[in-house]
């Protein structure tokens, strides 16, 4: 069977392999991202017109691509309802940029580490991936200048709202310091915020495209993290320079969005209902969190470094001694406890070893230490095996 | 701005491009594929489960894929549940088959005519199309071997049962013939069914994929038109050389099908409800195939030929003399008609002048008149213009 040569980058999704391996009951999982099953808002289908059986527009219902472009605007992102573009989740958005940017041996600018399936995504259209190390504050200027004047880029892709896997929240000053350079360099942006409602403390910061003043870009959002994944609704914002193309990328793709989903999206934007929801899930994660710091704090003192997470959904774990936690995985599920390892989220993998990425929302708090002290054994056994006789 | 290679080969969808022309009340769209609004089901949400809101797998619903398995087994295709994929209508079908397929200058084998939108999908990703003459019992043979003697295509797209645009359906013995063939060059088949349930007649034949014996397979099927396409849901059954790969795919493109949709549709596959719902659909465009035809009769005798379709949405009409139909869209638009030029659907349009696709599932038969004199009309002046002086 002949294939195309871009079968030969095809990688398995781990993620979802893991998410696979965790379907058994008895498996507390870190892995995943999954909405807390208690938090998914009850929703009402009684009043959806019957016309949203019918075929759509590729770009999307005219009134969800309005809401969302107010929500936009009021974020700080200059657009209008004609930049929207409604897709079924993030995900196909990472699917359509590569189309529209990336042949065999393009450059892409990304963070490292940076969220997997967007490096998959890339990769299988053939990128080359450069990476800018990602601190506490943000990426690291003078490594991201270095690279913009070696590297001819074709975006740079960057999550700079609670960052996945790292958790990490751009500081002001980083956010406009990075859209500077993206400016002088003439660097296209794509920036994916899932996480910017799941903020829990007072912190805001206006997203990456707001700052631009020159450079292209693409705003990516969805409502899997903060309504109903299952629905299978996100959105883009593009400059106009980009739009047309994404539109005919999707149509393309899968014609349109599901209606049943953006009707359904359409009915929660901008309500109070949907303020309210938001801010239940902000209460509930953030005990959560604070519940996983405190027994992390009990089992993993000795073992990691990590930062609180101001929001999203996951802690980001660096094992003071390191070991490749990929090996760890099949030993943590017969232990019944699923969790992330940290290398496929860097380009080099190999020369990444020792984190882990743990998913907060998911697991009930009072189960929550088992599971880490668990997890922890499995770690020192692991680090007691790699000593040197 | 530096784009993919595959930009420059990006099309419109002129059909979509239409039907947003014919977005106008006043427009009579003969142009798309719509179902009839009037036959759109009335469809109950009230039990779906809290659950369908949560991220789902990436293969789709169990329960959905036995269905569409225990389905396809009735027809005769040997498959298993596991190797049903549910994907987000036909179209992505074709988008996941060229990612897996096509490199720039892949040869791929079509109908000519096609379908547009499936030639579309994959010259974008570069494909070089090779093409076999269709007639009214489908494929021409001598012609088909002639091109695998030549060719070594990645796979051959076809479309057996009421084909579009053309209507064709193939026959018994060709159906074996065709399949003869793909086993004896061990061709790959992408079988694309999604008018087999339309049909108007006591005619039904198997398959083209069960009846090969070595040929690896895809086939694809939906619920858009049959019970609603706004639920965005389709299936593909492959053969397990190539399903992994469409999976990992899948997974890359949008991680899932939306489950409200995939829900939906469950509740109706394998049921007397459905049953007798397509059997309504059948009895309902019997009566606008009827009345299309008595009025083709009327107005286009001594314009057009064609034959009476005994399933699917479109009368296919070859102009006894011939002129560029694209070139009377903007005038028939003026008359506020709507139709699809038939150049689209072949790989060298220039060289396939006077042919028209015209739906007759969507316009009330009470309408269609009026309709298809001024199309008339609009072909007559156009002819006229071309003569020479």
């Amino acid at each position: 069977m002949a294939f195309s040569e871009r079968i030969a980058r095809l990688k398995s999704s781990l993620i979802r392999e893991i998410l696979a391996a965790a379907q058994r009951p008895e498996v507390m999982s870190f892995a995943g991202g999954l909405p807390a099953e208690p938090m998914l808002p009850k929703v009402e289908w009684a009043d959806m017109p019957a016309s949203m059986g019918q075929y759509g527009m590729s770009e999307g219902e005219p009134a969800l691509r309005e809401a969302i472009a107010a929500e936009a605007r009021a974020l700080g992102v200059p657009c209008e309802a004609s930049q929207v573009l409604i897709v079924s989740g993030s995900q196909q958005t990472l699917d359509l940029a590569s189309k529209l940017f990336i042949d065999p041996g393009t450059e892409v600018l990304l963070e490292a580490p940076t969220y997997l399936a967007a490096l998959q995504a890339f990769q299988l259209f053939g990128a080359d991936c450069v990476t800018v190390p990602l601190g506490a504050e943000g990426p690291d200027v003078a490594a991201l200048r270095q690279r913009l004047e070696r590297h001819k880029p074709a975006f740079a892709y960057l999550i700079p709202t609670f960052q996945n896997p790292s958790g990490v929240r751009y500081s002001e000053a980083r956010r406009d310091e990075v859209a500077a350079l993206l400016d002088e360099f003439g660097v296209t942006l794509i920036e994916d915020e899932p996480y910017r409602e799941l903020v829990f403390d007072a912190g805001s910061a206006t997203p990456l495209v707001s700052r631009l003043k020159k450079a292209s870009w693409i705003y990516t959002g969805t409502v899997s993290k903060t309504l109903l994944p299952g629905l299978r609704v996100g959105f883009l914002i593009a400059t106009p320079d980009l739009f047309p193309h994404l539109l005919r990328l999707k149509q393309s793709a899968d014609l349109h969005t599901n209606r049943i989903g953006q009707w359904q999206a359409l009915q929660w934007f901008g309500t109070e209902a949907y303020r309210g929801h938001l801010a239940e899930l902000r209460d509930f994660y953030r005990i959560r969190r604070d519940a996983m710091q405190a027994q992390l704090e009990e089992h993993f003192a000795d073992l990691a470094e990590w930062n609180v997470p101001q929001g999203g959904l996951f802690f980001w774990l660096t094992l003071k001694r390191p070991v490749d936690t990929r090996g760890l995985l099949d030993k943590a599920l017969q232990q019944n406890v699923a969790f992330m390892p940290g290398e496929p989220f860097f380009t080099d993998p190999d020369a990444n070893p020792g984190h882990l990425r743990l998913n907060f929302s998911h697991v009930a708090p009072e189960r929550l230490g088992e599971g880490l002290r668990h997890l922890a054994a499995v770690i020192r056994e692991a680090q007691a095996a790699a000593q040197p006789a």
